[in-house]
């Protein structure tokens, strides 16, 4: 996928923004949906930089679909953020 | 200034976003540049909208520069989400 | 139900906090639940309040059992802040 | 510092909450309190645990006064989780 490699069992991935603030947007923006799907990422985060390593405990610390389905969202995520969309819209 | 209409004694702007996870990755930036700023927002969401209202109430709740500052950082915030930075970096 | 009352066909409640910045982690927690639940707030913040009204949109803006489920799951998150749970872990 | 040890010129502590929506409302309440100092964490989550590794890059990656204040802001925050505010207010 996208992103992420898989080693030692686990999906890893790192992403870089603009500045702690816009990162900590993001990580928000994934936290809810990790909680939605009832899988919790393993992430640290320096001012603007997110790590993340994937694995489902409850299948014995491996991969699973769960962390194919959850990095899938936090893509998502980045890509908007990376892209942006025009069609916001705003009004005074 | 962009976005914003000055009325009763108050900025007001109301942004929409792709859905309430992303409004409330916006918001979480709002917050975080707001308490840097020691200057809060009267701001309300539903779903995907995020509505505001400045103004200073130290000031006798009237639009003081404090007020174009914050409302200058949100614009900042809401114009890279809707535009999107194309050198965010990622690596697996 | 505690804290809610209800009038013109939705819950309101108003909490009120030590300032903003635990206003907003309330807020956060209160982000995660409502998209969990695929029900979000009609909801305000300004400084260390937060107002919500409740009503389901889809029913035709009236009180239904999902609004009883947000307004029982912000009360859970408000009472761990008020009451606080002295068997919290910390470790050097 | 109460919770906190300091090795490998760090400071280091660890934080454990109720649940992943709990321990995200912290971070949240921790980040706004960092990005108003100036001054970022080096942390970690996953599901209900927190934790921290405080060093200031500036001056070589040493322990400073700037991560002895931040040490001190995240007890506070942490300090009202655990003992919680039964005066804080709300009505219907």
């Amino acid at each position: 996928m996208k992103y992420w490699k898989e080693s030692d069992n686990s999906l890893k991935a790192t992403f870089t923004f603009d500045d702690f603030s816009q990162a900590f947007g993001f990580m928000t923006q994934v936290a809810i949906v990790a909680e939605k799907q009832n899988h919790h990422p393993n992430w640290s985060n320096v001012y603007n930089k997110v790590e993340f390593t994937l694995s489902t405990h409850d299948a014995g610390d491996v991969v699973t679909e769960k962390d194919h389905k959850l990095a899938g969202s936090i893509n998502e995520i980045f890509g908007k953020i990376a892209v942006g969309n025009r069609k916001l819209k705003s009004k005074a």
